[in-house]
């Protein structure tokens, strides 16, 4: 006698992820890198467990694979994630979020016996990570329209093959990848579930939290020259010490991430020449910056300018600055921040607001125009992109059932929209 | 009508550079790379030119030049230098010094006909800047007997070609290159010109300096691990920013150099994963110290150690160090540098005096128990180690009469001991 079927089933989430894991990992972790045999994998093996449910299934023309239950309105919800990873990844991020998806695909089916109020779309997002390509949402900014045609068509992996090749190997005429704006229509609302990636859950030993939004990036390089100088004849008041400037950046950014309230990273630094016979003559610098509030985010900007360029002076070196990416806070609907904190609450009895410092492809929907939520499940250690990347079943559990709360009241939403 | 032999002439020790530099430079600077085929073309011009004199021509063990004047005592004076230059280098670095002797046998030959006092020898070490295969002194620490044969044995170029092998194309047996140590056989003195390759006496608008010794020298490799961790979701408080503790480091060692009196160099840093988008993991510097005082430099490295575990605890972080080399302070001769300050007086009519940063075959000399001393003569720009090295014409030659008088006195002390 088998159990009889459950409609709804955050465990069955669960097995699932366990399933997808055997399937698609190997000892150094999941390996679903988008645009290669392995992710390709993963999706057929999606495929195959929607094709249990009434879904017409369609790929966009960005690659997005997109599992549509039509209903009574045309108006829909789209529930999205990503079964991509990066090599060597964890086990949760980016497929969570599309297996909670099918398990409210499946209990929404059920529920209205196949027709539900309005359509519903469960969206499995191509190439969230960039891992291979070094540029992330390739999919979902191809969708929001705000892809960079220039700059993907230029993108090579480590090999040398290029993107617009490796796309095509996949049916995407690169060209074409902004067709995909056309997934855009009757959507009502865009709900992604991920886990933190970052230890402010853990901390707070809370299991889950409502996203206000994505903070906004400003990433620069830093170069600071000076001067070479033979480590043993230059006496220390002679230099021009690259590598003192730079230096004096790592405990400023702290100060600066202190007093605005965001956070700020320096995760690169080349000497040149580099050799421990010389005084650094030049010395390059990366520098990420993220904030909610885009008039602190400028504020953290120009704080660091100023403080490289009088550590340039004290140091006798100049300093330039090259912007290598921004991008704007995106901060996600009111209503739908409220609905998710009410889903939490009614699910965990305990809620936190809190912003995104990573990117998401939920940003790419907002910045469509789409009303947009998210919701983050703790994530232990704070770790992911990491084989030990982990969250507890009793974490995952409330997260895919606090999914559905919101994907309930979003529906309610839509309704009397 | 010839101008009439001049036996002793610092203008031709000038011209003699510049026919040297045309003959082993190019448009980026000097190519006398030991172990090469110009190194090999300037050593046979170098003979071309002791030809002229009544010199016995030898080569050692080691691949050193000797040319020597044999007197009526087997006490022997020697004056030496190095006709091998770095990579790209200038056209005064180590072959002043070789020209110099020159000048100054041609000198004694003529004043005592062929038969000075003492033997005259003049030397040109082989190999001093280590550029092919990293290690300096190759030559003149195999006269010393302090060359490491172990690691000299492991030493490679960067085509993979070794130490070992290169050598041999030279005719020197590897395995029997510290028989060179015979050639320490009645050396009573050893005398070594240089250029000053830093700003001490362009900035005391001086031309020349007595050397007191040679700095020891501390050298390690620092390495700090951290935790590497998302730029965008881990808060300032939850890192472990290597790169802070690393960072931190670099104005330290400018307090420690002040407070001892000595230097200090940071030269290179390398970050690990060395993105932007992740906290840094692993940091690696290298940390170079130099005194003229054991005692002090002792001092700078356990100020150094106490401060980079302070920095690491600040920054939760680890630290540990690898010595990559040291060599205890060289203290010259002090009759010979009292000599040397005489010599400097008389030709300049001012003189001052100061320890050697970087290393010199004189180090090694001293270090087989020969009494040394070196003579500096200043570097425009304090720039060497690089085409644009210079030395006005008319500190070349009071560097070239001042070295002379300073053999004069040096031949007189060795008579009466």
């Amino acid at each position: 006698m088998t159990a009889p079927f459950k409609s709804f089933d955050p465990q069955r989430t669960i097995a699932e992820l366990k399933e997808l894991r055997e399937l698609t990992g190997d000892d150094d972790g999941a390996q679903r890198v988008a645009f290669t045999a392995t992710w390709a994998k993963a999706r057929e093996w999606l495929k195959a467990k929607m094709a249990e449910l009434p879904v017409k299934e369609t790929t966009d023309a960005a690659g997005n694979l997109w599992f549509t239950l039509p209903g009574k309105s045309e108006k829909c919800l789209i529930i999205g994630g990503h079964i991509d990873s990066v090599p060597n990844g964890g086990w949760l991020d980016g497929c969570l979020n599309v297996l909670a998806g099918v398990e409210i695909l499946r209990r929404i089916n059920t529920e209205y016996s196949g027709k539900p109020p309005i359509t519903i779309r469960v969206v499995d997002w191509a190439d969230e990570e960039g891992a291979r390509f070094g540029k992330s949402l390739f999919g979902s900014s191809a969708f929001s329209g705000n892809l960079d045609m220039d700059e993907a068509r230029g993108l090579t992996d480590k090999d040398g093959i290029a993107l617009v090749d490796a796309v095509a190997d996949f049916g995407i005429d690169f060209e074409n990848v902004k067709q995909a704006t056309a997934e855009q229509s009757n959507a009502a609302a865009y709900l992604e579930l991920h886990i933190e990636q970052g230890p402010v859950l853990l901390d707070l030993d809370q299991p889950l939290a409502v996203v206000l939004g994505t903070c906004g990036v400003e990433r620069h390089k830093i170069t600071f020259n000076g001067q070479a100088a033979h480590s043993g004849s230059t006496p220390m008041d002679r230099r021009k010490d690259a590598f003192l400037a730079a230096a004096k950046m790592a405990p400023e950014i702290y100060a600066i991430a202190d007093r605005n309230g965001g956070v700020c990273t320096i995760g690169s630094c080349v000497t040149k020449p580099g050799i421990v016979t010389s005084v650094v003559a030049d010395c390059q610098i990366t520098l990420d910056q993220r904030h909610i509030d885009a008039g602190s985010l400028q504020k953290m900007l120009s704080e660091a300018k100023d403080a490289s360029e009088r550590f340039a002076e004290e140091a006798g070196a100049t300093v330039s600055w090259e912007r290598i990416w921004q991008i704007a806070p995106e901060p996600f609907h009111p209503e739908l921040i409220d609905f998710c904190d009410e889903a939490i609450m009614e699910t965990c009895g305990i809620s936190h607001r809190m912003p995104s410092g990573p990117l998401h492809d939920a940003a790419e929907v907002s910045l469509a125009g789409i009303p947009t939520v998210m919701m983050f499940v703790q994530s232990l250690h704070g770790i992911s992109h990491n084989k030990i990347e982990d969250t507890k079943e009793e974490h995952i559990a409330q997260s895919v059932a606090a999914m559905d709360a919101l994907a309930k009241k979003t529906i309610n939403w839509i309704l009397t929209r």
